[in-house]
């Protein structure tokens, strides 16, 4: 399985590193940093390769910009592929949230490609978790995916538990549950100042 | 010390109660709902008799017209108490927030009554764990409070752990937190239909 990365930032390059971390041949990846080494320059050409790349693509662009970003590619590239969606739709300092309540960045990504299977996943924790869950409380603890494509969320919940080492994953139903795991970023970085950490996250105990 | 549950419906009869299950007498409850049952149609006067009662008030009226409500009973009643504002701000089926993202009902109610020590906390989860959180996991997850009363927050962290039986609360500051606390309720929603109870919290892990 070939993935793609999508993006400019820390986020894509953690998550192409951790992709590519055991096994750099299988995934692809190294390829892919070999190119946007050479071709710093080029973003969305980068963005355009990795998409015709990938078999799954990460959406790691900014969140103020992440339909545009995902438009300069085109529908071309992306239409039948899984879309795993990790970004939260903020800008600021502090991050204020640019879609709420009843709509979400999950859902409009979705509209915007309807032919795309985007799976909202990874979103609203430290990055450091997202791609190494075992580093708090040996794992014991929660990711959510949701997305209207009940096979592309199998896949996501493949990649999650055996390339990211999760232990406990929630299928939170369709693609407007992104409403609900984009929210909760505002909790997200209040704990994080009050315990002075990023390294923290989620359990659901019954 | 007396405590006043504000509110017409089930939110405030089950916290009313518990505040009264142990010795009914000490917590003055029982003269409130013995009042309240000869005058259940009386709704603004319940609700300044019960703030006029209470020492430590809880808001529980209906997060669509809480801060109409508390301004029925007016800021001579409230000044100088400490509210605990359990509500979420929502309305609807499925419940839409009505306030998200750069305020919150905490700071609506803050923002009205400017001498009323509003600490938000216990929203955003089943009623049933608000007043009994050990019957889930033997209560080993958290409640959040928030608020600018330093000194109120101390009073209402005694009261969730001594009254109610919470054993880990969180402090997030001040009472902007209230954002971050009433936006995990579509999250909470999504979920409570996905494990099919709403008998569940969430437990921070580091």
């Amino acid at each position: 399985m070939k993935f793609g990365v999508i993006g400019a930032g820390i986020v894509r390059q953690i998550l192409a590193a951790t992709l590519a971390r055991t096994e750099p041949g299988i995934y692809g990846n190294p390829p892919l940093r070999q190119w946007s080494e050479q071709h710093p320059q080029i973003q969305v050409d980068t963005f355009a390769h990795t998409a015709a790349h990938g078999e799954i693509l990460l959406n790691a662009t900014a969140g103020g910009v992440s339909v545009e970003a995902l438009q300069t590619i085109g529908a071309d590239l992306l239409n039948g592929k899984i879309l795993i969606d990790v970004v939260q739709p903020s800008s600021g300092m502090p991050p204020s949230l640019m879609v709420v309540n009843t709509d979400s960045l999950g859902e409009q990504i979705q509209r915007t490609f309807p032919q795309v299977k985007v799976v909202k996943s990874l979103n609203s924790r430290s990055l450091h978790i997202m791609v190494n869950p075992r580093q708090v409380a040996d794992g014991d603890h929660h990711v959510f995916v949701c997305g209207n494509d009940a096979e592309a969320k199998t896949q996501v919940i493949e990649l999650l538990t055996r390339e990211f080492g999760w232990k406990h994953v929630i299928d939170l139903g369709d693609i407007t549950a992104a409403r609900g795991t984009e929210m909760i970023l505002p909790l997200w970085l209040r704990l994080s100042d009050t315990l002075q950490t990023p390294m923290f996250n989620f359990k659901i105990v019954q």
